[in-house]
């Protein structure tokens, strides 16, 4: 310690909020270098090799094989998949002496097809599983949480190759089978959740989302089975509604009311119904978002939601994917009179609207394009805008008196809402994404024309699978998982020593072998920091040892005269005296057996 | 070898002159996704490795510490050293989403500096030695030969921080050794040459060269044990000349004697002298070049040398970093009416110049700068051009007639020049630079303000070195150096895979006993290639496996049938019988005896 350059601080950086951020930087794991980037000093770099290097091994038992492209990439292949423009202001772009458009890489589909397309030609080369560890880099809007959201990080990524979907649900498999295991010898939680795949393209995919309040990613649970993020939640079906008995609109004056609470009072008051009280969820709220799409464009559209509701833009976005989405402002309300704020209604938008017109392909133009949640259904009568200020209408009944662009995934799910495959309510909970794969299908294959001969000499478009980890995410879920009060409590597969040993005291004789301790240990492989620092209290050396975290400490002082030395525990916070001369063994034997 | 993403090539790829890039290529270990950029397959990504694990160890072994910077950086402390500026074209720029500037690291400096302040406050904590194996950037002008020069690249860098000179020295001195250790070990033999230190700043310099034909670095040695990089070279000072009997200038009508050749004829004929004939050496050449400095400036130079010799515009570079240099145009001449082309003579520039004047800090104004390479000595008289068209000047003394800007190292270096130790005549040889070593002293640590306080409590400078190898590039060092005309022929340390394991023929049990042959080894811990392709001919399974370089090769066979497989040393080119029974227990001792 007295030369390492392992240096510790006592206060919290200012900028981290939470714990895994504070501790790894309090104990001298990394340093921030600019917003989303950051620098790994020894021990970060210790803990984030061990972590690889079990990915690694798993990755290799399945048969995966390893090779690393480029963080620089030329345009042209992006470009032919539609990703140079798809990724917008995430990718980080820049040109080189010579003016050609290069990319610094935030995933590398391009790269890992056109280089399967090199080297395969047959379908006795696949099915193929190749990946890397590689450095990526994405231009963030807000990078957070010290290594949990990050503009340049280490992932895993891979990818398998197959001729046709039942060879590509095995891979996939494979790959699942082998995250479970690496998770697992990790000692990281998770749960599987059903995910939308987002820019990458394909059908199928999960998540493994590490159970964590401070995780920035929702997802929700039965008791039954089902997990799910919550863009990929689905409402189930519940049928049309009858409304045969629904009376024709009626207006209703309701100065005043443009929340949904205030718009309920207004009503029970001036059209009361005999059954019971109108409630929020009787009303039809029509919320106004902008979808900017990558190039540029910005799509003003209205999605009517149960007013007992609140919409869900992640949600929403994840169906518009590619697009970005946002709330509407008054401003681009402005440039639309017939959307009367707070008095929106269903009937002069969408098909509604009789500005609306369909091209050859049937693309809609003319008005703005109107979507329900699925909570609204067929044959349902709402209370909505009545499209002026001040009124709304009653009894306007989804496919009698207004129909729609589609149906949209759009409000917050809620604890206690259904399952969508009937394994009972869910719950919502909170997780760290640590991995997600894909099967991805031929959406690269086709754009960079990777083909193989089958066994009949016919050609084929090889089917794709996406599998990565967020390596650099993983020290700090883990040490979100791995640390209480005190700070850092490695397990040991990955912690960045196996022994902590501290001399306390200023005896010679302490700090002599203490060091002959250390040397023994280093010779046996056995990794050590020895903190020699001379004319420390042991209280800072005990304090700095719970903090960085290492698994055990040898502790040498007083106790010597008598032969004795102290062994410490850092989980289970037991101190046991072992004899000095049986220190060495004890310890190579303890780190052998958890290898 | 039948599902391995191992895929060689008949053919050199077209766009190959050197053999390592050719064989790397062809054998399947690299391909390029943009000039200069490479994407590492497989067999590659193993050689790199495996050699990043050699420096890793050495570089350990010497008590330095790794860690891991990014490659992304904020412009602000490259912008503090100056070298956002002074890298030029080089350097990658970009932008992120807020329009902050970063850049792509060509090297880690300001990173190291800034890391080592934020972590040490006093000398106690020095020396120190720190370093990373990081991911390096540089827009090269001339990306060449595969992996010897290329935009992104794997680079060991390591800087070493002193309170003090005599401690910088012992650092530095201990780095060296550690180079000479690693590049031992891994086999290439170097000449440690003299070198300049170039846009890193700094003073002593010394760069590890491979001997290699196809080397882009030109170096010198005597036999008395003189080395160094031809920029580095420096003439020893012969003093003065005595001139008291050179008579006056003299003009000479020398009408169409542009070329040295042409007017050493042409004075021969019109002024004789009387002892010997006139020769090249006697002439006065004024070479025009252009400066271009980092922010853009141009200036035009000129630079007298002796007509025997040529111009050498990477000695001229090296001295007037961190410019640029070229030989100027006759646009740029034009601008300077001074300077009649084929006729420049010293007596109307630099100082000789009625324009020149000098500002309050010494720096010349009015006249382009003149400057004479050190064969030009005080005294000597010179043959040169009268600044008229088709008149030349003899009887023009340095010293005497006119007076010089500085004196720079300009000429080529020639086979037979003198050591300037007096170590007798140099060689000129090529090579690859394998590493570099500066002492770079308080450059850095000026620029952002890295100091410690001494044992006296004062404050102090820290003093830095700075030391590189270029590890991506050594993977092409080595394969230049272990091939012959059949493939590669790496030595075990640095191999892909420890054996090959090659099944001819048709027979199953032949397949059988190879594939449990491969997989005892596998399991201990033996790496191996196995050729499992049925229906492939022997001939190109052997091809394949010459091509490839493993060390070694079990080939199995109709010997099988007699109870023997044949053993191949790829390099030494012999083959011997060995029982079946006993060729994993031979192949496993042979490997760990050179482990």
């Amino acid at each position: 310690m007295s030369k390492s350059f392992i240096k510790t601080l006592r206060e919290d950086p200012a900028d981290a909020e939470v714990e895994s951020h504070k501790l790894l930087v309090r104990a001298g794991y990394i340093r921030r270098t600019a917003p989303g980037v950051y620098t790994w000093l020894p021990l970060g770099l210790r803990v984030l090799r061990k972590i690889e290097a079990v990915i690694r091994e798993e990755m290799d038992k399945a048969g995966a094989q390893e090779l690393l492209f480029s963080a620089l990439q030329p345009r042209e292949p992006y470009e032919k998949t539609g990703r140079w423009d798809e990724y917008g202001p995430n990718l980080f772009r820049l040109q080189d002496r010579r003016e050609n458009d290069y990319l610094l890489a935030p995933t590398h589909e391009e790269m890992f097809t056109l280089a399967t397309k090199d080297m395969c030609s047959s379908y006795k080369d696949l099915p193929l599983v190749i990946y890397q560890f590689q450095t990526k880099f994405r231009d963030e809007a807000r990078p957070r949480a010290g290594l949990l959201r990050t503009r340049e990080f280490v992932m895993k990524d891979a990818y398998s190759f197959d001729v046709n979907t039942e060879s590509l649900a095995a891979s996939y498999q494979l790959m699942r089978d082998t995250y479970e295991r690496a998770f697992t010898r990790l000692g990281l939680p998770y749960v599987i959740c059903r995910a939308v795949a987002g820019a990458m393209g394909g059908s199928h995919s999960e998540e493994f989302l590490m159970p964590c309040a401070i995780g920035e990613d929702s997802y929700v649970v039965s008791d039954g089975g089902y997990a799910a993020n919550v863009e990929a939640v689905t409402t189930p079906d519940l049928g049309d509604v009858d409304f045969s008995s629904i009376g024709d609109p009626v207006d209703i004056d309701s100065p005043d009311a443009k929340s949904i609470e205030r718009l309920v009072e207004v009503v029970n008051a001036a059209y009361p119904r005999a059954d019971r009280l109108w409630e929020a969820a009787d009303m039809l709220k029509n919320v106004v978002v902008v979808a900017t799409y990558p190039d540029g464009e910005r799509e003003l559209i209205v999605i009517g939601i149960p007013g007992d509701r609140e919409a869900d833009l992640k949600r929403i976005e994840a169906q518009l994917a590619p697009a970005e989405v946002e709330m509407a402002t008054a401003e681009d309300l402005a440039a639309h009179p017939e959307l009367v704020a707070g008095y929106i209604g269903p009937r002069h938008i969408g098909p509604n609207s009789p500005k609306r017109t369909y091209d050859d392909n049937g693309v809609a133009h003319g008005s703005v394009r109107y979507f329900v949640d699925p909570h609204i259904r067929r044959g349902s009568a709402w209370i909505t805008g009545a499209d002026r200020p001040e009124w709304h209408t009653a009894n306007i009944v989804f496919g009698r008196d207004f129909e729609v662009d589609g149906t949209i995934e759009a409000v917050e799910v809620r604890d206690g809402d259904p399952a969508p495959d009937g394994s009972g309510p869910l719950r919502m909970e909170r997780g760290i994404e640590i991995g997600h794969i894909f099967q991805l299908g031929t959406k690269y294959a086709d754009a960079l024309g990777l083909t193989v001969l089958d066994e009949n000499g016919k050609t084929r478009v090889v089917t794709m699978g996406s599998y990565g980890i967020g390596v650099s995410r993983l020290v700090a879920a883990l040490a979100e998982l791995n640390h209480d009060e005190r700070g850092l409590a490695w397990p040991a597969l990955i912690a960045p020593a196996d022994v902590h040993i501290i001399a306390t005291g200023k005896d010679e004789q302490i700090f002599h072998t203490a060091q002959s301790i250390a040397e023994e240990l280093d010779s046996q492989g056995i990794s050590v920091i020895y903190d020699d620092r001379p004319r420390m209290s042991a209280g800072v050396k005990f304090t700095d040892y719970e903090l960085i975290g290492v698994p055990r400490a040898i502790v040498v002082g007083r106790g010597l005269a008598d032969g004795q030395v102290e062994l410490r525990d850092r989980r289970a916070g037991e101190n046991i005296s072992v004899p000095v001369d049986e220190i060495v063994s004890r310890v190579v034997e303890d780190v052998r057996s958890v290898r």
